[in-house]
């Protein structure tokens, strides 16, 4: 099967930036196999099973979204701006949490994400073989980790279930095309040592990748100042997590030290920014720019709904433009094609898969996201990265391919009906809504 | 000619934030004559022409946006990340702005703006009359102003011309339904003293309230400190700009004593709060926690489309949660009620229109605005007014009604073709755009 998509301005987010302002891409089966101006075109067509005309959109690589929690639509807009929600809103709500209502917030939160043209997620929650299931149903990639925590969980009775859940679940999705299985220990606070250290052994038996929060909470810090005179980076290093492939999430309170252990695993961690989420509660801002710096990989990630409440990355684009510019008092720090880079291919080396997608190059998976420049909020364009880091929101994603798969044409899902996704999730929340609004 | 609403959850902004969850309003011309729940609904019927289904979307008073510059699309995306923007693309592409593009650029300002829900605006810039003429047409009501600053302008060869145009301009809209002229000097430095003072004659003559760019630049305070030992603000208020129906944009690089010049002024100064113009240019965060503790009235606004971008206020009010949470460290801060307050009623006093319009009352002008709750980003929906700042954004907006007359239905307008008014704009921009790469 090979598609055709014409009529389309290219940002390839290759290591040149290179762009064709009238291009065209060839898909064949999952592989970007061809792509070009549209004057080398005439004997490319006439191979095409089917053609996409573009329509001067933008053509981007999907859009990376490296940290999220796709079970809890159900907590969107619950709470928002309450002090120590965590604990008087999300802890007690989540005990309510089922398989099945995992099952359909992450069908409906994998909608969300590939209506706003996100092809790969990373993903750290309960009932994580659901969530897995969603992928391959919708037919999106992600990085799928079940989240080890001590304490009891909706999807284990007893603390640090998790680890076991987890042991299976790795097994299960060794070498799927789509999913890959990894490691969540919930934070370092929220494990006990020996669960820290299993973690990093199962890490090694299984090559998986690891994704914690880290360095996100004033309380986090205290306490490992407290019992170790460490920050948690510094403790976890000792564990040896830094030789590990390891996403941080967060890094919102980082030292200079800090920093300089995350930059000397020369690759092997890396940072999932979320800005939206920090910024809405206050957390603070990740010194991101010191970060790059020191050649740290930074990817943008939204975050769960109940903390970045939409899963698109165009809302944290420009959240990221307007805090790190006003933070550093200066305007011309992260120029918006910077920006895009860290949505897309700074997203897949922040999860490992730069090899595989990231950026519209002949040999990389097809995973493409198609800008539509017709409605009111996209002209004029002199620069085509500013118009989608400044002007462009979630609505403005007009088609979406995963793996060579096309999901989404105009602005809807093409395997699956949004609304019947709706009404499952509805009726799976209604225990949830009725305890929820006990402790409103 | 009667328009019954009904089916949607009424946030009606008034002195209570009263809401009705299943309700209906009634328009009668241009007023909003009946509202309340549908279960009172069965004799009000009868007596509609039209009638509206709102599929339980949130009816919000109409959007206000209290500062921009419609006749600036052309320079939208433009050296958007380069210092001193102003000097190197604004000024000398200004230049190059004529009659008739300004008036296609307002046109496709306004049809922006209601799609977005915006239904009241205050615009400076040149060529006002067009402008004018334009929200006549498109059927939306403004605050217009002809900008006089101290150099010559695309309508004026001579420095300060726009004071002329400005009374004329003045004398021709004096009661128009929709537009109210108004005075805009451009900022206290691109004018210079005399000026100044005529200005405050001027405002005193036809009782007409004056916009100005205040306490925005770093240069402008220190030019202030100077030559008169004062800031910008204290320089205004021997100029007597405090006794006046006075709307200041911006006010970042305000000092306690600026905030209690404005405080004293009882309503008669206001302020037109920019915040992500202000931040993408790394301006900083003007003190509204202050503002407000200070009983100061303050709305919000898009700044122009150089600056801010897009010119709905969902961006705005997404910002605007999430930079002052961070900048003063505190999540409960403005929790998103009083977001949409600012945004609604609080535009609303901004521009001295509290009493016709920014809230959902029997009696004030039908100004309305429905989000539909359909879309992806919409649920679930414990807290509409989270759902508001949090989730939405431009694209969810529905429909939109400004003086009873319904502008826009199933997120189109009604009364022009978005089409023809950017066809119509792209050919009045030719030559600008020709300019503008010379300068890129
Ligand atoms: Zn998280
Ligand atoms: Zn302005």
């Amino acid at each position: 099967m090979k598609t055709l998509i014409k009529n389309v301005h290219i940002l390839s987010m290759d290591d040149y930036f290179s762009e064709v302002k009238d291009g065209f891409v060839m898909i064949e089966d999952d592989l970007i196999t061809e792509m070009g101006h549209v004057s080398e075109l005439v004997s490319v067509t006439i191979q095409a099973d089917k053609v996409i005309d573009g329509k001067k959109g933008l053509l981007i690589p999907g859009l990376i979204n490296t940290h999220t929690h796709a079970g809890m639509i159900p907590f969107r807009s619950l709470g928002d701006d309450v002090p120590d929600r965590l604990r008087r809103f999300l802890f007690p709500l989540e005990q309510h949490m089922t398989k099945e209502l995992v099952r359909a917030s992450s069908d409906y939160a994998i909608a969300e994400m590939l209506l706003s043209g996100v092809t790969t997620f990373c993903d750290m929650y309960y009932f994580e073989d659901e969530v897995a299931k969603s992928c391959k149903e919708m037919g999106i990639r992600a990085l799928v980790g079940e989240t080890i925590i001590d304490m009891p969980t909706c999807d284990s009775p007893k603390p640090s279930g998790g680890y076991e859940y987890c042991e299976t679940f790795l097994e299960k999705w060794q070498n799927d095309p789509l999913v890959t299985p990894i490691i969540a220990p919930h934070a370092p606070n929220t494990n006990n040592l020996e669960m820290l250290e299993k973690i990093v052994a199962l890490s090694e038996k299984y090559n998986a990748p690891i994704t914690m929060h880290v360095s996100e909470m004033t309380y986090e810090i205290e306490e490992f100042q407290e019992k170790y005179n460490q920050t948690p980076i510094e403790f976890l290093q000792t564990l040896g997590y830094f030789e590990r492939n390891f996403i941080l999430a967060h890094c919102i309170l980082t030292t200079e030290n800090d920093l300089d252990i995350i930059a000397a695993s020369n690759g092997k961690a890396r940072v999932a920014h979320c800005i939206g989420a920090n910024t809405k509660s206050a957390k603070g801002i990740a010194p991101v720019k010191q970060m790059l710096e020191k050649n740290i990989v930074v990817g943008l990630g939204t975050d769960g709904p109940s903390s970045g409440n939409t899963l698109d990355l165009f809302s944290q684009m420009r959240l990221f433009a307007n805090m790190h510019k006003t933070h550093n008092q200066d305007r011309a720090l992260f120029p918006a094609k910077e920006i895009v880079r860290l949505a897309t291919i700074g997203g897949a080396e922040t999860l490992g898969l730069a090899d595989q997608v990231g950026s519209i190059e002949i040999g990389k998976k097809a995973d493409l996201t198609l800008i539509e420049t017709e409605s009111v909020n996209m002209f004029p364009i002199f620069d085509p990265y500013a118009a989608i880091v400044y002007s462009a929101n979630a609505s403005n994603v007009e088609a979406v391919w995963v793996n060579g798969q096309q999901l989404v044409s105009e602005k809807k899902m093409l395997k699956q009906e949004l609304n019947k996704i709706k009404e499952t999730l509805y009726r799976e929340m209604k225990n949830f809504v009725l305890e929820a609004k006990k402790l409103s």
